[in-house]
């Protein structure tokens, strides 16, 4: 039987960090750009008790996305062992390109799968690098389509990068800006044959009805602003709400079509979007079980890495395993779930055996 | 046996028909910024000699390339005959996302794909939907997505799309801005049992040795403008020179791995980047077999449609099937080749039979 591994991880953690006071010189302004009614000490202090975030980092300036991603590729490879020029594939997701500081244009072209190939200095040709837009659970996507290629017998091995700088696309009047930080993380999926470990089984779902621009591109709250220059928006509360709805039914989905029984999970890897939200959904996820989240079973790390869409879950994943999350870690033949919610809306799982 | 067969294309062509005296009042400048010592005639006359291009279309202002992607997409499903709900996957292949008429900023928050998604009133969550970036071959590396993804048994219907606004991001003092243009196509491909037609191989490659920026975003020749505006630019005499050696070679792979005798083959659907290149790339893919290229044997469009990236396969490919090119047929049996070289540099081929 053939099997999808993941042989190695690797993320690059941005070297700025920006603590929440430092946003106490913004002005925050109402989405129709009214004053809010209280101090930005009191916006800071509801922000962190709903998201959970104290710090988040921002990529310095001289590097774009695909440095980042370039960053956490070098490492999953390393970690993998294996040679860079039997990569089949590279697959890299993100949401805005890259986007140099202080400039409001996404340069996707080339692609940033491109940029990262040619960084790493890989010659082969047929490696094969492209990028998918698939808002937060891009890298997940990219996990799952690595999976297709190895089932359909076009590839054997493929890193899968995330990589995102949000920090160039918020506007500062949004009180949202504070979610949104940088990074990058990646990993290197492989054919092996005859392994119990590996992914297991996978659900995605993409909401369009009612959904598709709960997060957006859009105007600052401050109207001055000129109207073509647009930002990084988002619905909070109806993102919120979906979110709790649909996410806990698709890791289920996932789950059951696995055939692993609920009591094997060890460790849920979930999009670090919003620290309450994040406990809200694994709390309703056991609940379809009829059981209580264990304690620690969803490792964290937006308290000082904030959100950086896409580069979250293999970025927490990559600080697990390697030991760089207190009281956190995965063992030989334990079973995980990675899921991710995001623009679009999507929402995916994947079940894995480690 | 598993088949991937296309059942339904549609392609949009933009209202907007830009001719070549449109450019005379251009003032053309050199990549350093000096004047070209030859009158815009002359520059124009040389230019069509070349690529062939007589006129293009651009898109209506109040059109974006989703909108574009949309009316192809709808058209491709109309003429599968599928029921929409039906659909598995809607992968939208692009370059520069929905960029506003006389703005900068790509906008690809969400994903193209899912404003298609959006657009066509597709409900059911379980249609995935996302983009590809991938330069020009980004659409026929969509339909091989497809086919992945029908063969590892997680699709049975894919909605494929190719969809661009050049004429978005020219700058105009760059003679190169003639050859762009805006468009879309679109296929349904669908998983069928024990047909004769469908996808038979592929082959795909991504060089980024020397090759990675051949094309890319770059200034304006006009170097009094702001060095943070950019357009899409290349390095023509590079790309050609990398097309002439690297697509027959990549089509010739293709085809040796179908085992279809080139005596087979009845058409080539080639990106259409420019004439002359187009004609010269058939000529040495023939000679690899000590052929001579049959007479009609690649359908062109870009003297009356230019270059619009990832949309110029499937437009050609829905134009010839719905017998809108003079002279021009696919039949029942018939072998035909979709090849495409682009921004990456990325080169694909699929053989196909009808």
């Amino acid at each position: 039987m053939i099997s999808s591994v993941i042989t190695g991880t690797g993320s690059y953690i941005p070297a700025i960090k920006k603590e929440n006071d430092k946003f106490l010189v913004n002005r925050f302004l109402n989405a129709d750009g009214t004053e809010i009614n209280n101090s930005n000490e009191i916006i800071i202090d509801k922000f962190k008790s709903i998201t959970g975030i104290v710090e988040r980092r921002y990529a310095e300036e001289k590097y774009n996305t695909s440095d980042l991603g370039y960053f956490a590729a070098e490492k999953a490879i390393e970690d993998a062992g294996i040679d860079k020029e039997e990569l089949d594939y590279i697959i890299l997701a993100h949401n805005f390109g890259d986007v140099k500081s202080a400039a409001i244009q996404s340069d996707i072209l080339p692609s940033l799968a491109t940029r990262v190939k040619y960084r790493l200095g890989i010659k082969n040709p047929n490696c094969i690098a492209y990028d998918i837009l698939f808002g937060c659970p891009g890298w997940v996507e990219g996990v799952i389509q690595a999976q297709a290629f190895i089932k359909s017998e076009i590839a054997n091995k493929v890193l899968v990068i995330g990589a995102e700088t949000l920090s160039r696309v918020v506007d500062k009047h949004d009180r949202d800006s504070m979610i949104f930080s940088d990074g990058a993380g990646a990993c290197i999926v492989e054919k092996e044959n005859g392994q119990a470990s590996g992914i297991i089984s996978h659900a995605t779902q993409t909401f369009t009805a009612e959904e598709a621009y709960y997060l957006f591109f859009g105007n600052s709250y401050d109207k001055n602003e000129h109207p073509d220059v647009r930002y990084i928006k988002m619905h909070g509360r109806k993102i919120y709400e979906f979110a709790l709805i649909h996410v806990p039914k698709a890791m289920k989905a996932a789950l059951d079509k696995s055939g692993v029984p609920i009591e094997e999970v060890k460790k849920v890897f979930i999009h670090q979007a919003n620290e309450k939200m994040d406990e809200a959904i694994i709390k309703r996820f056991f609940r379809l079980y009829k059981m209580k989240a264990p304690e620690g079973i969803i490792p964290m790390s937006i308290h000082k890495l904030g959100n950086s869409s896409v580069a979250t879950v293999p970025t927490l994943l990559d600080l697990v395993l390697k030991g760089n999350i207190k009281d956190q870690e995965v063992n030989n033949g334990d079973v995980i779930i990675l899921a991710s919610v995001g623009a679009g809306m999507n929402i995916n799982a994947v079940v894995y055996r480690y």
